[in-house]
């Protein structure tokens, strides 16, 4: 068995909180961004707790806020910058890979079996 | 769009941190169980750290530790249990659930384009 095998390294911390791996995954399904009132029904969060996860993804250059006005009303567009559609992407490789070591076991089990006495 | 599509419930926070996460897939690839050496160095954590993980997965009902004395040396072994097999395996099938829905853009790019002007 090597060293490390296990570790899953690929796994950011950021990225990997269940509400913003929520966040995340709904901004690459829609390249042209989303506005807070979708963002916030698709992953079920209030306001304030998708507002926090937001801010903390934006500082980290994962997306970009755009706020404006649209029929005199403010509105808030969410989308995934390229560099966090590429860090996005290499997080989902090491998802893959856990998936595909734990199938490693689900899908056949030929471990030795301990001999009769 | 349906209300809570990316909320990804089934992301069980006890499973989901990322150390525990690679603990559980060295344990579900190997139902014999791990002894404590062998798990650490896989996960590559420090034996405090572990011992916190380990301790917390077995409270959770998730793992059995085994403690014994093999040739005159302690020795713990670590096992899943049957529930905490349940667990992560419902676990898994929402990870792939993220995959699958990111892997939707990924694969595809077939949002509509602006008309030129």
């Amino acid at each position: 068995m090597s060293s490390g095998r296990y570790a899953y390294d690929g796994l950011e911390r950021v990225i990997h909180e269940k509400a913003r791996l929520g966040i995340l995954t709904s901004l690459l399904t829609r390249p042209e961004g989303l506005v807070f009132a979708e963002l916030r029904d698709l992953v079920n969060l209030t306001d304030g707790n998708l507002s926090r996860h937001l801010k903390l993804l934006e500082q980290e250059g994962l997306l970009s806020i755009h706020k404006s006005f649209v029929n005199n009303r403010p509105q808030t567009l969410c989308q995934l910058t390229e560099a966090g559609r590429q860090r996005f992407l290499n997080y989902l490789q090491t998802l893959e890979q856990v998936i595909k070591d734990a199938s490693k076991q689900t899908k056949t089990d030929n471990s030795p079996k301990p001999k009769p006495a």
